[in-house]
């Protein structure tokens, strides 16, 4: 990305970009949900099982923390996400990366009159990948982008940048979704219903690109009219041909769907709280709703809810919100795996486990 | 714990509750003092000292590493204690737990609507245990409560919560006075004087519960009448057939101790400042007092201090509060052993190290 | 130190300070630059290089990583420092020191009324080398001589103290300069031009100092005359008969040098704000210097910069800014296996590696 200014490289589409994010055919930094394929996302899901059950001995975790026992880790969160940290933080324990961390809103660099760039290149020198979030669109990019203009290029995570990327939760999701469908034929022709806050959830945006990949799968968007899902993702869902289908109508959703993916009201992105004024009552997971949903369906949400779902669900076994937060730490985990190369050796050991 | 609803849980008394804290006769949680027994006491003390024997040496200190090195630990601490925290850290460190931290009081999720039940659990999905300081009394015996209705509980340690419970610093008290005590039979027979804020402090409390398990135990009770112990704490005394006294009389006090335990004025717990009032200038150990100490007494505090012990009397031996200091860390690195398991190699090596 | 109380002591020279800063003719604790002779910067460039290439594999990463990993660090910082922070965390990291942070401005136990000498005594039990800044100058010099008095000494590192003191900082711009004329003979006999605010750096300060153990070593001091240099440091220049000058004629400097040192203003020390009425645009660095500074000079800056050098410059093999961020790094590592002793087995490693 080098031969470009940062303003031609950060116009470009996301297709044309997601080259430069890789190296020798893998991604090198993970910086938009755009940027994987099908055939990553599907090893990529592998590995993060393999892992998992790996850690699963005492042998075998400490044979995944010497795997990257002798990287660093920055984890530079200029924006609080103390979910997203710790979660990073546990993947780089398991395949031993040993984390440094930044959760300072105002680092003392930048009350110095440091540019921010300046501040995460200094950062950047004593580590060997940088996972970061910031509050800025773009910020992450950027600074992969600077970076492969130095010296000193390292690999750039992108843990949550401003309202569109957070491409770590689109994988998790992926993963969750293949887990719980491994034994019923995949995610490939299943039903996909999304609720709540369409409009502003990155998450929705980034799942439902992903879900592209999975022939047949049919997706549903229930939110009120103010809050519904923006017609650049509905176009592209129709230059890809996916089935889908816009709606208010949540009671009508419930027993149609494979997987319901709830959502929070984002108002912490709102100045005038506007969302306050909005009628949301009637699109929340209750108790009753149970009775209502397919049997094997499962019920997904990224955390932190509110009251979208009611607590007297989580002991359901299609509640899979709570294991969603752990596949997130496995599949960052295989993540860092990947970028550093170190997967093949995953895949020795756990054949030998299984053999 | 789980046959109850919270409400009926947390109403039981101390001893009901303690079993459900268990796991094949050993400490599972680490949630309140009473839930502590002789035999465990004497245990704990004998491992904490075999560990810090083992400490000594590059080889031993390795050896310990090693023993939880494939776990680790989230030490949630919603409330500020820099001294507790870094103690629990280097504990950890000492046996090889990796740490993982939450220092903020307000953590971001919270600030999106989110439960702290809903937080801690979350938290939790990426450790082997919680090591957790809370401003909300019952709130480290509630998440163990919420832990045990889940798929996946892990161990809680309660770092403090509120003003009634810090378990941990009991235990580090007990082993300070066991070490002292060591080759003049024990904490048996002793007396222990307790002085200064005896009606909010937390550790008095919990203490004044421990000594009964030790026979012949006297305890004295100094402090100006606002801020004397509780009567709730003497009845079990009275019910326990311990020997008692409550006085404003520091001065007699002071030549008849074997251990003084000196309390700050807790005054961060005031909203009113109303100690503030009161005179509290005849509770405190000055440099003129060492003179009328027995010669084999010792002199504790939990710490932090303001004035109640002059900063002169650091030198003399029998001032055991730094020793606390260091105590505290490696009790605490064997009862994270002891709840994972992992004492008995310590013993083996000890034995192999004394043989 | 401990035979003199600490006013006495903190009014010693630094030269009779330096000796009490030793054990065994070495560092034991670093806090401050004029305690650092020639043999010992010869000793610890020559360490870090050693250092640096045996981080260039995975096997030499892993060696290094054993040498402390016995060993707990204590990273103190009351006053923030992103960058110097990171630095010693990953060199602590580097060689194995497993460490802990306060990055609190205000530790819990200062609310309660503790003397930050007593809470520093507190943190320092539990660890084996205090890492620390603070705002207070002397204060890293007050905990070395105040733990002299007690049981347990641990070596104490200065991290930058007040506006006199960053050891360090002077350490890793002697490596650079070092590093950087290591096949032109050396700093002997070069010109080093300082540039900004030298009234108030304490970096230049330092590293003037450290300049006169190098024969022939010129010093040329460009700022403002509100800016320039203290008469002490031309005093003591004088009494070590180096050549020196002071001037306001920056263009006159860069075609002279061998060594530009860039600095910022300090206004984060102004409470008036007074800089901000100075002139200091004839003090910056700017794409049209390159042309005249020397094919073989070098241009430094302690960073963090505003915009006294343009990032146009960055590219320019000459500017050596981001290599001295890594430099800092190595010699902080160099440093804690020297206090620490261990740097005999470095040697040994890089003896059979480049036999």
């Amino acid at each position: 990305m080098s031969n470009f200014s940062w303003e031609e490289f950060f116009r470009l589409p996301p297709e044309q970009k997601a080259p430069h994010f890789q190296r020798n055919g893998r991604p090198y930094h993970a910086l938009i949900a755009q940027q994987f394929e099908r055939p990553f996302l599907d090893r990529l899901c592998e590995l993060a099982t393999r892992t998992r059950r790996i850690a699963k001995t005492r042998g075998g975790r400490l044979f995944l923390q010497d795997l990257l026992s002798d990287k660093r880790a920055m984890l530079y969160f200029a924006q609080p996400s103390t979910r997203t940290f710790l979660s990073f933080y546990a993947a780089c324990q398991i395949v031993g990366l040993q984390p440094a961390e930044v959760r300072d809103t105002n680092t003392s660099s930048e009350l110095k009159g440091e540019s921010p760039e300046d501040s995460v290149r200094t950062f950047s020198s004593y580590f060997d990948v940088i996972i970061m979030r910031h509050p800025v669109g773009g910020f992450a990019e950027k600074i992969a982008w600077m970076l492969s203009n130095t010296e000193r290029t390292v690999p750039v995570i992108n843990a949550g940048s401003g309202k569109d990327q957070h491409p770590t939760q689109a994988l998790l999701d992926i993963y969750t979704l293949q887990r719980s469908f491994e034994e019923r034929g995949g995610i490939e022709g299943k039903h996909v219903v999304f609720v709540g806050d369409l409009a502003r959830g990155r998450t929705v945006r980034s799942l439902s690109w992903l879900l592209k990949l999975y022939p047949g799968v049919r997706q549903t968007f229930v939110a009120p009219a103010a809050l519904q899902i923006g017609e650049d993702v509905l176009d592209s869902l129709r230059r890809a041909g996916v089935a889908f289908e816009c709606t208010d109508d949540f009671e009508a959703a419930v027993p149609q769907a494979d997987a319901i993916y709830m959502t929070r009201i984002q108002d912490e992105w709102d100045t005038a709280k506007e969302s306050a004024a909005l009628d949301t009552s009637r699109f929340k997971f209750t108790a009753a709703h149970l009775a209502r949903l397919k049997p094997d369906a499962i019920l997904m949400h990224p955390l932190p809810r509110r009251d979208e779902i009611a607590p007297a669900c989580d002991a359901d076994p299609r509640a899979m919100y709570w294991r969603q937060v752990r596949n997130g730490m496995w599949i960052r985990a295989a993540l860092l795996l990947v970028i550093f190369d170190r997967d093949v050796e995953v895949d020795r050991y756990y054949e030998d486990l299984t053999r």
